[in-house]
């Protein structure tokens, strides 16, 4: 048997590039640790890595007994089943007390129910969302722990130590109870396909509507990511429209297949939302326009059909288009953020997470890959109030929106127009135009209901519901 | 006991409005049937009404003795775990081979377990939307019968009778297998809620973006009404917008507090939508919009932080408006109608329903709620081609659409100007810009995947997919 102080602080279940990186991280800041994945070949990469400090194993028993006491082992495997048959092997061989982490994209309502199961067994259960993707992992992700704090204080020193920094605060927190971690990263993604959805579409403007080169689009992202839109998906769309295969002065871009992939988290955020009945229709038409995207068929049939009615005419010149686009996309960002976080608000009102929206805007700063300038502001926003109902009603947001509103007015209007495709951007819009309407038409619609299905209405100022015959009233 | 022929042909259980309306259709019609409640006070209501042909039950034996072999029993209670209830009290009474229709609005998930339940017990059982209100539950509904199809031949001479009827067939028709019936219903109230979204937009623009008075509006509705948008959704708004309380100027309507309420049935279009990777963003929004109406107290708020920038200006005159605005409704109800057909093509791909849409849009032409002139098309449409993948490539909705789109670009531009908020019209005009892309900027979403996460992605016109490191472009 080896001596306690030799063996691994920390053990990782999956070793795919995600997974090798974040021990790789882990190692480098001074702790040993083990990794285990059911490919030889993974192991075998692993254990060539950092002999010294990172140890490979094809058995899971070889790989437990490795671990020091209560022993940690965090799971970075695809969400579903797979988590759950990793556990159920991981029970015969841990004892109770040990801390099991998943660290991958699990639904929350799994999380949920693995959390309820493995307390009641005597198993202490992080469900952790981890953003910043491969280069994130290997030098500092953000992380978003939720489940069980006892467990989280345990391993809460080496999560510190890995993860990126901000101001010399790390971006990693505990979350809230039980499902609150994968909740929150769940959330995370679906702030970032609106905000992808976003540039997609002011790409779309600048290159079909503006009719602008590439090298042009690119200086207008390198000079966004200088100022108020510093963001991370920012500067890498910079470099992606600057990205030529060596030799070529063909943009790679340009050769990509335009078929939008997901994982599924942006369609779970869309439809925990729905369920909580909370708005977050940029998340939504994200998540839609990556489906449609699918269609290529379809979509090439319709574009013989329904070509461009003439030519495309903004009313600006570029230049002065391009200052109102970065109204217009600083307006629609602040919108997929304050989406996602009212999203968060009212779960935490219904699943009673005792989350910190101070402290999830914190950590989202760095590490991850909706980490923004904006997020600066956000933090600040929740920090002042941490019950602030809705980012829109903060000051400082306020007074910025305010002077980006001629912009997303202009951008939505000329490309509905010009026949350039910005469902995101009118989402923004159209949600903006109805959350600063003290009324909305919605009377005509509970009216509708009311006449074809007798479901009753209720009355401005008075108590109780009401039923009209209206049929009557012709 | 009483003798065969003096039994009842068909027993209801749930005594509502819809119930006790659909067993008067049922009388009325020359069967004998049977309702039964667990409210003394609807049995006895229930026996008032036709005493010779409609007996109320409040014991379930009796119920359930007074009815011909083989027993058939709908259900309209409300969906959920009161529908399991009910069906688990049932099985207690009724004999295998027995028919048990549940027409009430479950959810299609929950109907295709009870199908496979019910039919591993040697019972028959139907799933069937019912739509049309009470109104049409008495004078005559559109329904969407599916699951068991034997059992559908027995109860079809009864549906068959009752149902609307449309230049001479009858508004029903067995939809498919097992939750087909509820998954048709489901789209049928996608879609009902996206013309309400759009009627309700419809009504802002003309209320507060030409400020035109209620008599105006009216009128524009009654127009619309007699044109191709002849609608029941029309028809009846129309109505409301002329309702007032006797001995008053005031229209009721305006009364009405301006927060939607709904039964869930939107939430599960979109929700079913997104597991099928097909957009309806259009339906998406009136979910969400619906949502945002019921915060008031955050939209008071706004309302002062955001007012209106300035006095509100309509390039054309307002005639003119109205024609544009005729157009652009025209152009997003097809879009809704299109959507939902298009969900339908593709569930049935994915749960092998064997649905044909022509037959759907058959039924739909009468006693639905979404019963439209545009109805007409569509089923013209789908006969040409049961196969149509979408209803834009049908050359007549071609025709049509192409003639309309001035006008859609023309409402959500001046709409977005003028701060009047018509998230419907844009997601509909945003959708349809998209779909007659042969390039969407999707592959700027796969490239930014690939760089912060190696997600990889595909290249037109080569197999396989790719990886770069994009960062060494730099």
């Amino acid at each position: 048997m080896m001596n306690t102080e030799h063996k691994n602080a920390f053990g990782m279940i999956g070793l795919g590039t995600m997974g090798s990186n974040l021990l790789q991280n882990i190692a480098d800041h001074g702790y040993k640790c083990a990794g285990y994945d059911i490919s030889a070949d993974k192991v075998a990469a692993l254990n060539k890595l950092n002999p010294k400090a990172i140890q490979g194993f094809t058995d899971m028993n070889d790989f437990t007994d490795s671990l020091s006491s209560p022993k940690v082992v965090m799971l970075l495997v695809p969400a579903g089943k797979i988590v759950d048959g990793v556990i159920e092997e991981l029970l015969e061989v841990l004892d109770k007390g040990d801390i099991i982490i998943d660290g991958g994209n699990s639904h929350f309502i799994d999380t949920d129910r693995r959390f309820k199961d493995l307390e009641q067994k005597g198993y202490h259960f992080i469900g952790m969302g981890v953003s910043g993707g491969e280069e994130g992992a290997r030098r500092g992700p953000s992380m978003m722990p939720g489940g069980d704090k006892k467990a989280y204080e345990i391993v809460k020193p080496i999560l510190t130590k890995i993860a990126a920094q901000v101001n010399g605060d790390p971006t990693v927190a505990y979350m809230g109870e039980r499902s609150a971690g994968h909740f929150v990263k769940m959330v995370h993604n679906g702030i970032e396909y609106a905000i992808m959805q976003l540039i997609s579409e002011t790409y779309e403007v600048l290159k079909n509507g503006l009719h602008m080169e590439h090298e042009a689009i690119h200086t207008i992202f390198e000079k966004w990511n200088e100022g108020r839109l510093q963001s991370y998906l920012i500067e890498i769309t910079r470099d992606i429209l600057a990205y030529k295969k060596k030799g070529s002065e063909h943009l790679l871009l340009d050769d990509i297949k335009d078929e939008a992939k997901s994982k599924g988290t942006g369609k779970w955020t869309s439809q925990a939302a729905m369920d909580l009945n909370l708005p977050i229709p940029i998340i939504d038409i994200a998540v839609s326009m990556r489906d449609l995207s699918k269609y290529k068929d379809l979509r090439t049939k319709a574009s013989k059909m329904y070509p461009d009615s003439g030519e495309i005419h903004y009313h600006n010149k570029n230049d002065e288009h391009v200052t109102k686009l970065e109204q217009a996309f600083y307006f629609a960002m602040v919108s997929a953020y304050a989406q996602g976080m009212h999203l968060l608000h009212r779960a935490n009102e219904e699943y009673d997470y005792k989350l910190n929206l101070d402290l999830i805007a914190k950590i989202w700063r760095g590490g991850c890959i909706i980490r923004s300038a904006f997020l600066e502001d956000i933090y600040a926003a929740y920090q002042k109030d941490l019950n602030l109902k809705h980012l829109f009603l903060d000051d400082v947001v306020h007074q910025n929106l305010l002077k980006s509103i001629p912009g997303i007015r202009t951008a939505v209007s000329e490309a509905a127009q010009n026949g350039i495709a910005v469902p995101a951007y009118a989402a923004a819009l159209g949600y903006f135009d109805n959350f600063r309407s003290e009324d909305m038409p919605a009377n005509l619609i509970q009216a509708q209901r009311d006449y074809f299905g007798s479901h009753t209405y209720e009355l401005k100022g008075k108590e109780g519901t009401f039923h009209t015959e209206w049929e009557a009233g012709k």
